[in-house]
């Protein structure tokens, strides 16, 4: 049994079957009855949750990752993975950072979570890793390279207003804090304090 | 042949075979080697792309909707569906405006485009239909309720600053225009002129 997908499996309604079993996605599907007593087939995807993790420095460094994979240009990004069967959220996230970087956070804080899309039984969990120490070299599958990109809390920030930060993963939290002086004090402190 | 499908499998490699079609996502499969000569089972969806579109009334109104779906919390959001075989996407804007509200735009205007996730080949294209007049009662399938919800502009900006609206069909422009007053007047002359 895979206690993760049974997990996130709860967001299906009790009739939704299983017609797929991917790599990567699971696809169910179950008759649904619509407002005038019709009936359709809907369908619903299940896949592993992804974490993210942003590490910090003891200096306030972030340090991000010029992240390559077979079939995909390079892009800049946070150290990022999928949760296995059975480990938690919080667990993959300090895996995945240790895999890739090497580092290990003193803490690791919730930074916040996204349902990137509708259809699909998917979580991305984000973490803030605070006062990282480099305890490994990084051992990555032969799937992977990747190279640390260090920035600033400003560049982030920057980055993220420029749109030059590729992904969502952060975007939407930034950007609502930079709306004010105040705001992005707050979010200053959640990297750094 | 589909061909808006077989459009959007141009984001596959050439060794992707269809092991699954379902209801709305078909899986792809292909082996890709790794950087060390190994090969690994690496897979992606296809799915039809969805339309958004904000339509504005001639007094600068814009139009939400309140869209009930069966299994699913009442949302508020903009009209939105999907594109259908051969459709383009500024076709299914407007035929799914006109099938939800009875709205026709004067003109349709393209807002922007955002690829939800990575792993699946999925566009989703937003426009605003601006001068829009009611030319016919709703047409709605069997699986939708829909109410409609006019608000101005600055509603519009002031609930995507506070992420009352739900979805990301806005957020990033929405809230990277609201960081400066030239960009909020930018963005409120791209809904209004």
């Amino acid at each position: 049994m895979n206690p993760n997908r049974s997990y996130r499996k709860s967001n299906l309604p009790p009739n939704a079957k299983r017609v797929f079993a991917g790599a990567i996605f699971d696809v169910y599907q179950w008759e649904q009855e619509l407002y005038d007593g019709s009936h359709a087939t809907f369908e619903r995807l299940v896949r592993p949750d992804t974490v993210v993790v942003f590490p910090v420095l003891p200096d306030g460094t972030i340090i991000l990752v010029e992240d390559s994979q077979p079939g995909r240009d390079t892009i800049l990004t946070a150290p990022a993975g999928r949760v296995e069967e059975g480990e938690t959220p919080e667990g993959a996230a300090l895996r995945e950072l240790l895999e890739e970087t090497g580092y290990r956070p003193e803490r690791l804080e919730e930074f916040y979570t996204r349902t990137p899309a509708e259809k699909i039984d998917w979580m991305v969990h984000v973490f803030i890793g605070k006062g990282c120490v480099k305890i490994a070299e990084p051992v990555l599958d032969p799937g992977e390279r990747i190279k640390e990109h260090p920035i600033a809390f400003e560049e982030l920030v920057r980055l993220t207003i420029e749109g030059a930060y590729p992904y969502d993963e952060c975007a939407n939290p930034v950007l609502r804090a930079a709306l004010d002086p105040a705001g992005l004090s707050e979010l200053r402190m959640r990297f750094l304090s």
